[in-house]
């Protein structure tokens, strides 16, 4: 048989990472131009943007989890893998993970990032981050153990401290949080208890720089402040905690505040980026060449937080899911093109296309109908902002199959102020303080 | 002040367990006759004939559970406590708990049961019973988690094991298990996977009696078997398994079969019965005087899975939920006129009615559109008997928050095949073999 006659075989591109960047690329990529194989630890794809809502107890976790296979069901020529990847062969083009190891013509590199306790990890079991749904699971036991401790505590002083909730960070995750415990305990666990009074609870919101929302414009994160304020949240902004223990927060100036503690000051891009061989910044983040390519390696993508990169309009690419959702377009723009034209891969990133990051807007939600958002120049506050949100959110989740679910689970409790899923499960990790 | 002048203190009765007979006794009791504390080692009330659903994947945790604050917030003079009860006090009149202990004037007994291993409690962790959510979220994991292992198994014998589940007990919950588990191979995990058949998975379904649902009429449990093995499952009925090791069942025979392990073939009473000084059965169930109190102490009331009792018209009354709701409105019955009446309960016990139970039936489901039904003299299977039983399933969720999220779960999976809480969470537990 003549070999020019066989079936050309199709190039085999692996994606480390169903996130919104690896799960973009996987969508768009057309069926006929490759093989993929998507390598994921997880067995969901998890829409990290609602996340907070799973651990204040307004959404359970199949509401914002979605199996991979499920969503990709339709896809030719794609496999997903469940595995745990621990490294890479650039130069045998080998990905290496616990169940084996996989061969690739390119690689898309979009594993996310992951709480970072910068350099502190012993504080991790006491302040938990909110990264994967059982961190989200995690954090909704701690707190609603801790009022069912409070519920039977005899001493006064142990009792304001198991209704004590401090969150340390204050960009959008711990803006989110805090708003929305401290309307949780007023609103819904206020009806629960017979002892305690769950209005009384003391949520306290900690950020290092001068400012909530850094990122935001000034005049927007006066306004969360406001709105946290209004929520009866103590924001305490241009401190930087000097250490957390169990159960407790010391302050620059030796104050000791004791409560529940959750930690959503840091993120820094999965550790694997470090076995890469290429320049990281503090957050681990690859500095990637203007085409999103691993530098020295044009076959390598990397999306997404992973990412530190300032595009040709001269922005910093954020990292958030919008961004992470147009590179992987972007990868997929250039890899379909090349492979199709049979571009050489080897001297190509110099010639691509560079990305450029579209900015849609910021928003960040504070509780029911407060929130912030900046759009184009427009600022927004308060309910029309919150409305932003809402919409938005609704709209990102189509294709997602717990649509109809997320939009049901709101409705209800914005009408009834109920929370549904204010379920205890799992009995790991560390009890309560004051239990003992 | 004269002493005859003060407002009479209510009596104060201790509910311990918020299952089904623990929280009918708490909504029926009359909120003016007596103080109500009820308490429960969990936060919430859990739907027990639909956790079958959530090992299986049809339905989410929240969709079967409940807070029982949310469910008794409107009831007065009733406080709801989280504790682990750790024992009694009958001559002081006090349940002691994890949190303290708690005097009451008159003692509802209603802990429920557990998974019992026959005195080989060394199964327990090879095999996971399925009692609690987190036991069920549990046995999910490892059933999706093993398929995910076998997608990357190379060989044909281990990924056969990956791919077989045995259960343990035929009595409704094996069986519910067992149909549930072949129908989702079969037609919703065949879809998602690319290398493996998922609808070769093996199911086995174990029983030691000479026949499965040993406590239906012989004709329905036929029915059952047949409607099993249109399934493919496999039945093996009188068959006592003689050890139970990782990941493997040895069967009397000396036969090894290898995959993954569920026991459903034993319950017991609560360990706590053992404390209480009375007569138990080999499942440590209390024989109760006719009226349901315990012997010697009519202050003192048992219900539901605790008990064993043959009513005056010979039935043995079993140990499902209408029992214990039937139980808790016949202690609410006899207590409230007590008290009301100021009859002396020392030696009341004799005079009062006896617990009669009333059979409305019997009914276990075998998959979609497969069941057996014993309705008074009449025997459904198949569809009838599926309709009957989906139709009793959501008039007894009345009053439950999820009721309405079950149903359009129900419906969704019913239309479509897909299976919405297919995610798997919790990194704890034993890894599925073959993963090694």
């Amino acid at each position: 048989m003549d070999a020019s006659e066989k079936p050309r075989t199709l190039p085999h591109i692996v994606v480390v990472g169903a996130g919104f960047g690896g799960l973009t690329f996987c969508r768009k990529f057309p069926e006929d131009a490759a093989r993929i194989t998507v390598i994921d630890r997880q067995n969901h794809h998890l829409f990290q943007p609602l996340l907070y809502q799973v651990a204040t107890a307004g959404l359970s976790a199949v509401d914002i989890a979605q199996p991979i296979r499920a969503i990709l069901r339709r896809k030719k020529n794609l496999e997903v893998m469940m595995a745990e990847v621990t490294g890479f062969d650039l130069a045998a083009r080998k990905v290496i993970h616990d169940r084996g190891e996989t061969s690739y013509d390119y690689l898309v590199l979009a594993m996310g990032g992951r709480t970072s306790y910068f350099g502190h990890d012993d504080w991790e079991r006491f302040a938990p981050g909110l990264k994967s749904l059982d961190d989200a699971l995690e954090i909704r036991r701690r707190v609603l153990m801790s009022f069912e401790c409070a519920e039977t505590e005899s001493d006064p002083q142990k009792r304001r401290e198991l209704m004590t909730l401090i969150v340390v960070g204050g960009g959008p995750t711990g803006v989110e949080l805090a708003g929305t415990f401290a309307e949780l305990a007023r609103t819904v666990l206020v009806r629960d208890f017979d002892r305690i009074d769950p209005s009384k609870a003391r949520v306290l919101l900690i950020e290092g720089a001068p400012r909530v929302l850094a990122h935001f414009p000034p005049d927007l994160s006066a306004s969360a402040q406001r709105q946290l304020e209004r929520l009866g949240v103590e924001v305490r902004v241009g401190k930087h905690v000097k250490a957390i223990r169990h159960h407790e927060v010391e302050m620059p100036d030796g104050e000791i505040i004791r409560g529940i503690v959750i930690w959503a000051a840091g993120v820094s891009a999965s550790p694997l980026t470090q076995q890469l061989g290429v320049e990281t910044d503090r957050a681990g983040r690859i500095k990637v060449l203007p085409d999103l390519s691993l530098p020295g390696h044009p076959e390598v993508f990397v999306l997404g937080d992973l990412v530190t990169l300032t595009d040709p309009k001269g922005q910093v690419v954020p990292g958030v899911s919008p961004a992470a959702m147009q590179m992987g377009e972007h990868a997929v723009k250039l890899l379909a093109e090349e492979i199709r034209g049979r571009t050489s891969t080897t001297n190509a990133a110099a010639g691509r296309a560079p990305f450029v990051y579209w900015d849609k807007g910021s928003m960040a939600t504070i509780g029911r109908s407060k929130a912030v958002a900046e759009i184009g120049r427009l600022h927004f506050s308060g309910y029309p902002a919150w409305m932003a949100w809402l919409f938005v959110h609704l709209i990102f989740l189509v294709g997602f199959r717990s649509k109809f679910s997320v939009f049901v689970q709101w409705v209800y409790s914005y009408l009834t102020y109920k929370r549904g899923a204010r379920i205890i499960t799992g009995a790991t990790g560390t009890p309560p303080a004051g239990s003992a």
